[in-house]
């Protein structure tokens, strides 16, 4: 398919990739161009603008924050105003269910189609083409665009035909992993404080009850403190949690663990923490316990 | 080897099957006797109280409280005044971190060993053999009473020579548990109240970043609101989380999510759920989103 | 003075009486046209409009939500568009530090002058000319608006220049006002569920460590759990609480009583409560421990 | 009334002095002996130990701690095995539900009578005779020692005769004020991060809704951040808290201020702060927003 691809950050720019390597035409655009060198080098074409990365059947999206997509979508010379009648928008940004639905209005009166299809899934797993997707809107358009979503993921999971449900389930997902974060913070904080192994602590976990990825991955970061480089920013993984309480007040369902999550985000932040990997919120309890840190 | 088991409940039944069935000669006790008619017509010999459970190389108990497993040792004619000197008090009870430490003082001034091998797992993982067992204790101690743990786990965890350290891990990992089992019910009221279906939802994450049996088992119990009958009792659940916040406040580490925790075991218990499976906390953020039981 | 009065609501009324009784010349203007008939028989002018409330000195804005304040002052034919240059709008209402921001901006933009002065009191305390006024902006512009200020409240406040200061601060109050009600509503529950009783109790804590107002109305209201009607509505005071959360998250102060408040506040709404007074979140405690209304 | 004073602390001190100086006859007694000092030459009889305390008609304690008042009551020697029959042990401590039963039930056993008389107020309070007590116990018997209470304290309010209710009554006190400390800490995090001047912000608190001694007195000490020397012990304060919330459980009452109050304590706790006033918890919150002594 002739398509178009919008942000080449750490996750996009694996995605991009993986739909050339499975023969789309990409013509790609990312603010800052010279992230776009290495994928026209690989063959995509490069777009001077957002608009002319909206010439095909489709456009992705992939940015990091509500007001970078609103703003290539709904901004002047945008993706609304670029892309022909009956074309695609993909969205696979981590976005508010607000400005999904917002999105999707101003398609559908374009005449235009929306499909959000979050992901999950750190950068590594977007260059091995093992993102988890989470795609709703129209049957019609989702079929439409399965090869691409298959290009660049493991598995597609249908959520419904309103577009915001992919988001908010999104949400939640991060909801649940910033979750396990913090709950991995608390027992690491209590058990180093007993005088225990952090590293055969957390062997123990993953090999019995807590045998998943997530644990794998966020107790070693947790264990060994390894909180730079970020693979998800705190800044980022800060405003999923501002975001799924936003959108359970608008549902009006108090989620406590949430509430938690935001104020130790807030505390990270204030303390410079927001260019470290989120994970980095499971070492407050630490800290507070009087431990390394404090 | 000849031992003993006191404590015939849900798990202790399966646990001393295993021993038999693993060709231990065994000696049971039960407060209430007719939980030993089936062990005994397998082979097991009955005690007609702890003092004749305690004949052998080791004992082991399992009982659901603090004040059952103190005073079946602690007390006249307990164990710790009828064990042979050398012998191993094995205790895989969920107990207080503060009771094991004075057990193994207790043990160790009569002469006798104690090891501390709480085990995680429902009562369908005791009955296949499938438990997962932490131990601590004296090295020799536990080297002597290997084939017993082999005999009713899949695997066993060493964590110090401390008594206690082993009875610290077991209460984090409840906290961890019910930290699942919290943010499932969270997530699932937010999901539940725009129109996401509970099933397919669980089925999404348990099929990838959360494709753990915790996440399966507990995932299904909230999304079926299957509560009754309970594997492991609310009352039961509210009390590990109580001693888990016991020794984190004896060593000084605040554990917010252990303290919402308490907050919704309280309010289940309020409401009369203590017999429930402890996953219904999982349904009361439904219920304070308007839901279901609201 | 020459002045308008936008908002004539549970509060608004009462303060244009008492501008009226001081002797100004009022213009006033509602949405709903009936709520100025008994002010334009004491002698109020009657607008029809928004613009037509702003060719005086100053005007007062005394609205119930963010959306309506920034409609009537930068909407079309508001008062931006309307008021004289130099003149001054008097912001009453309690709005967020963001709002507050730009409508200083816009106003400074326009050559007129801007003035944030919330009130704290319940209309009663309106009626009666007892307001406590938090004012803050240009020194001159509140120093030529004091004889209207002294005919609202008892006293007012200065906390500076920046004009969202007095916002920031209003909404710090209504935190500490929901704070004693969520502590009220817990001691309640505890002493009402070992048979305490509730009037003597208050009697007890409001004639010694908390002889303030606050203790005694919301401690009453609880106690007699007299909800209805609203002084002051649950409605707006989730709103409030939500803007000190987001004037916090600007400036990266954790709340975590701001939290709680906030999830209590989602629990009422869910329930139906938005209109009851928004001390009803004090009979949430009793609620959870399976007492009245469980 | 001849009387008997065990427990001559911060507290203790004055009130024993305010009974002498009402004339009664008074036999004192403390751990270490030279605390007794002043009071000795100021008319007291010194007793060199509890039993020889308890040779009048009532006897006082007030103890920092439930396990100093179980020792000196229930203890070889102590006043159940040393009161005469039909005399009153007036117990003034802070000590939990539980304990007051328990002393309760061994008195009313050896035919002693037992009245819980906690006091609220610092020690200038105790000094000035301005304490306000709080009493549970039979009525004849806490009419028999009304001259005692009158000489120590401004009021003395009546909660019933179940002996613990007092207790309770205190203990839900302390976390009123325990939560005001909290919430105005959260408070001045806030404006003193939008550079609100704290001392002109809480000379507006004090004198508006919140005109109460409680605010004034737990304010100045967190605005001036003046926590030594403590006027209440950080150590005790969380004492107070965590048997508020034994209590609390017991009845099955979820507080979740409290819950916040048990981790804030326990961070103050686990950097060494015991010993500071427990206002000091009210500083948490400005360090968790990056200010100071983060």
């Amino acid at each position: 398919m002739k398509i178009g691809f919008v942000g080449l950050g750490q996750m996009g720019s694996h995605m991009a990739r993986n739909l050339l390597k499975a023969g789309h035409e990409v013509t790609v655009f990312n603010r800052s161009p010279e992230k776009a060198h290495d994928l026209v080098a690989e063959g995509a074409a490069r777009a001077a603008s957002v608009a002319e990365a909206c010439h095909g059947e489709a456009v992705f999206t992939m940015l990091a924050i509500d007001e970078a997509v609103e703003n290539v979508t709904l901004g002047q010379g945008g993706i609304v105003a670029s892309l022909r009648r009956g074309a695609v928008h993909i969205s696979s940004s981590t976005i508010s269910v607000r400005l999904a639905r917002r999105l999707a209005a101003a398609h559908a009166a374009a005449g235009q189609r929306y499909v959000a299809a979050p992901v999950f899934g750190r950068p590594a797993a977007a260059a091995a083409r093992q993102l988890f997707i989470v795609a709703s809107g129209e049957e019609s358009a989702i079929k439409s665009v399965e090869p691409l979503l298959e290009a660049i993921g493991q598995r597609t999971f249908l959520v419904g035909q309103e577009p915001e449900r992919a988001n908010l389930v999104k949400l939640s997902g991060n909801f649940l992993l910033g979750s396990v974060i913090e709950a991995l913070g608390e027992a690491m904080a209590l058990i180093t404080k007993a005088g225990i192994d952090r590293q055969q602590y957390l062997e123990m976990l993953t090999s019995t009850l807590f045998n998943a990825p997530v644990y794998k991955t966020y107790g070693r970061l947790i264990a060994e403190r390894a909180f730079e480089p970020p693979g998800f920013a705190a800044l980022l993984g800060s405003k999923d949690i501002r975001l799924a309480l936003e959108a359970a007040e608008d549902l009006r369902v108090p989620m406590p663990i949430a509430s938690l999550l935001r104020d130790r985000f807030l505390v990270l932040l204030a303390h410079g923490g927001g260019n470290l990997d989120w994970s980095a919120i499971g070492e407050l309890a630490e800290r507070d316990s009087g431990g390394r840190g404090a």
